[in-house]
């Protein structure tokens, strides 16, 4: 089955909205098998609209639409698919009811022009939608078919996955793909591609490499008569996969890896304290974010660069005042006495410090940032010194995954 | 003139990978006063890539691609507007000078695939991208033009600023769309419309309010000969918008909500502290990863709810862990004592605290959460409860914007 996919909406075309359905769509769709060729984001117009789904009616067997079923008369998806296919529009009392209820319920007038979300044409079925005034509509004709669903993404969430997905699972026939993502830290992408060239040849399952802030993923998918028989099929290639990979897999599909870090964390009886500057909170966020890495996180600690000068952050306990006046905030020395007193104001097993400058003074166009992280891990100390080429953002992002590792690899065994 | 844009890549059919080019060169034609009417993702194939490029040659006067420029076979976009136009691509010795030169001066070979990039057809210019191994295409026919950039948005980002943007902005005659956006803390988006409802009816300027995670966004555009005069009448439109909407108006643009604290507190000699659970350390990073608001931040710390516990966090000073044991940590009382601690620890004139749960046992299928804040400005304490329904990022962001607005609107005056 070819689809494609359609977003309605002239704030899309002007820039002030990002297309989110579209992506997350387009993922389910490959999930369930269905070939999606074409995505495009057309404005409100009925006849730009209209012609781009009289090609879209051409080329392909399902056309899914968010977006355009609002109440105004900017909203011309319903009057679209109407002149697609020359049927009329009509008001279908029990819809106008249940609209009405909707309004009512809310102790609010209907505005008149809302009855235009009533309506059907002969060849469409109306789709419900409990959490906003538009149903959609769900069309069949000729073999073809048309899901259109609102734009706003809770509501077309819940129709997708209460009412659309299920009708295409069903239509798709069995024929479903599943997919896994095994995620790894400290091999790069070609080095993974390397660890796992010789499953790369077969055709279902697949295996495939990517480059992501996260580590690397690789990315296992088959295709099969029911959900079962293709998650069997991804099961045995996985197994293979992990032997070729061994222990830089931290996790799959939705796993982080702080959460990954988290987990071990709890199962040694240890947790993390951080003390940042250059980060300026992030190392915190992302552990206190994800709630396994958050029961393993004993606190955070955010400082500006100022603060670690004379008598600086006096409460601070287990701090080498005498180191951070020798070496400077931006040093080796000073990301190890951060991580120290980290584990000592915090009662910590393990502490992590990062300073430096996330933004440097620009060279030649390029923003760089000049990190350093120190470790104290029960006691044994490291520190690492890392110059980037980067925005202040990526890096700090940066910073917050090396930090990570090397709580990761001390977890492994490896120094 | 009329544009459509067209990113290209398999990966955005998948949804791996969500089109963030597009949205961003929607915007700047807009800018530009280059109608923008077609948005569309297609995949590495060329047939079907070159059948929409017919298409879209047909109906604008100007392309804008990105994607498909890599070395390997996957990479369609100059095979496919070649096969467009009827114009054979050839290698250009000066340009494969410069490809050998890049990989060259990174010390790695250049394997031969990529001679491809060193390519043009007779109607093509190399557009420059020092960032990468792919020039650009400007492509100039009957009157028509494209624009070919990298994908990687790094790549096509400086494409665009040094290289097509200047060629555009000269084509668009002096025709310039000038664009302020106003940003509001304080008034919702139909308080805000409500207030500069007598400002509404122009065409030219034209002004429209939008619902923003950081308040409400007023945006002001003129379209004009030249940008000093669409600037004027900007300019004009805003100062009345400014009267209607007094002192609600946070910044403009770029502005980030807490950086106009920032500024407004280094003013005044000020700082704050802040102590947080159930946000995790997102308070922290709002005040640490802007710069303005950076140089007013004192401190943060993150901590777990277990730590207010008995004898928890005893390096806290200024806590009345009295209170705490009496009415919890996830209480008005508890917010308060945390913005105490936090001002007394980090020795700032200001504390703020935030705790309660982001993500409450979740009823009737709809994430929910509970946040407490506090806020100790100078000796005068305030606290406020609030219950969401919305998952617990969209808890924590909220629970961050709502902290902001306390200390915003005592810097007001306002209580």
């Amino acid at each position: 089955m070819k689809a494609e996919i359609v977003s309605v909406g002239t704030e899309l075309l002007l820039g002030f909205l990002t297309d989110t359905n579209a992506p997350f769509l387009a993922d389910q769709l490959a999930q369930l098998g269905i070939d999606n060729y074409w995505i495009a984001q057309i404005g409100d117009n009925q006849g730009r609209l209209t012609d781009h789904l009289r090609r879209a009616w051409e080329r392909s067997d399902l056309i899914i639409i968010t977006g355009g079923l609002g109440p105004t008369e900017d909203d011309v998806t319903r009057e679209s698919i109407s002149a697609l296919l020359g049927e009329e529009m009509k008001v279908i009392p029990e819809l106008e009811t249940q609209l009405r209820e909707f309004f009512g319920s809310r102790r609010l007038m209907m505005p008149e022009s809302n009855i235009k979300q009533a309506t059907l044409i002969p060849s469409a079925g109306a789709i419900p939608n409990p959490v906003g005034t538009a149903p959609g509509w769900w069309v069949e004709k000729d073999g073809k078919r048309i899901a259109a669903m609102p734009g706003v993404p809770r509501e077309m969430l819940r129709m997708w996955e209460h009412e659309v997905k299920p009708r295409l699972r069903a239509l798709s026939g069995d024929l479903t793909i599943f997919t896994r993502t095994l995620k790894v830290m400290g091999l790069g992408e070609s080095a993974a591609e390397a660890a796992i060239k010789h499953l790369l040849a077969g055709t279902n399952p697949t295996i495939a490499t990517y480059a992501k802030r996260d580590g690397t993923h690789i990315r296992i998918s088959a295709k099969a008569e029911g959900e079962a028989k293709a998650r069997a099929l991804v099961d045995e290639l996985e197994a293979k996969a992990r032997l070729a990979l061994g222990n830089t897999v931290y996790g799959e599909d939705e796993a982080t890896f702080q959460g990954a870090i988290g987990r071990l964390l709890q199962a040694r009886g240890l947790s993390v304290a951080t003390i940042e500057t250059a980060s300026g909170g992030l190392l915190a966020h992302a552990l206190g974010g994800v709630p396994d890495s958050a029961a393993a996180f004993r606190g955070g600690l955010v400082l500006d660069n100022a603060q670690l000068g004379e008598g600086a952050a006096p409460f601070l306990q287990g701090l080498d005042r005498e180191t951070l006046r020798t070496h400077g905030p931006n040093s080796n020395e000073a990301a190890i006495t951060l991580a120290q007193a980290a584990r000592a104001t915090f009662g910590a097993p393990i502490g992590v410090g990062i300073c430096g400058e996330a933004a440097q003074q620009p060279a030649d166009e390029r923003p760089s940032g000049l990190i350093y992280l120190g470790l104290d891990f029960e006691g044994t100390v490291e520190a690492h010194r890392h110059v980037q080429q980067a925005t202040p953002e990526q890096v700090k992002e940066r910073a917050v995954m090396s930090a990570l590792s090397l709580i990761w690899r001390r977890l492994q065994g490896e120094t």
